[in-house]
């Protein structure tokens, strides 16, 4: 992004317009705690976001750097998104958009336990989480998990 | 917020919605760095924020209950907006977004110092900001600061 079309030098509003939307906040939520790689994992979120608009941030994540994008290993149809070092240095962000939601949604589908390690024990999970996700893996899902390296339950 | 209208029992997204956008971040920012009261005030902000957008964020943060609206104690023309306890809450989101721009912005506005000092001392300085901006004041300005109570320089 061109320093010439940000808004104000006030780094809060730096990454506001560099973060974009709240569809793009939920697509490196997708990848950070659920693993999700692909086009159409994204697609398939509960708050249904719309294919053009998924197409359309996808794109401007990987503009401003935040995400990679590489074919698929072993199907050329697909290609597999990656956060980069830039986008891993969000976690902290999701973090306390986590945190400030949890105590709110009446059945929030986040595990109680975790905000209390994340609480606890916040470096540390924040690095692990770093490098989980740097990886390939996630926080939730999969063969390579945050919360299996924290020997946590799973959420249902 | 209606239930019903959440896209998502997340609590990630359900912060996303009940934050909104840009635009409301960068009002709360400006009550709890720089103790913006007035709607004039938050009118000044060098991100230009519209007249109408403005208003129209405003009502919505109240309504939402993260911000309460009274009179103003000398000017009865003026309204002044403050932080509810649940607006209050946001303040690590703040830090946060905050953390992850200034790395980023080459020239921030914010002082490096202070950064330093939140990386450190990350719970004492929410508990303090909380505190102080409860009582009207801000980080950086006013008679009533943060920044004033660590013993800080203020950003020039």
């Amino acid at each position: 992004m061109k320093r010439t079309a940000l808004r104000s030098a006030c780094p809060i509003n730096y990454s506001l317009e560099l973060l974009g939307d709240s569809w793009s906040l939920l697509i490196l939520r997708d990848i950070i705690y659920f693993g999700k790689k692909t086009f159409n994992e994204f697609l398939a979120a509960d708050e249904h976001i719309a294919r053009n608009i998924l197409a359309e941030r996808l794109a401007r994540l990987q503009a401003r750097g935040l995400l990679d994008k590489t074919p698929h290993p072993h199907d050329k149809r697909k290609e597999i998104y990656q956060l980069t070092t830039d986008g891993l240095d969000i976690i902290p962000i999701l973090f306390e958009l986590a945190n400030w939601g949890a105590s709110r949604v009446p059945e929030a589908s986040l595990p109680h336990e975790w905000f209390e390690v994340v609480k606890a024990h916040r470096e540390e999970v924040i690095q692990l989480t770093r490098e989980v996700v740097g990886q390939g893996g996630s926080i939730f899902v999969g063969d390579n998990t945050v919360i299996q390296r924290l020997n946590l339950t799973a959420p249902a």
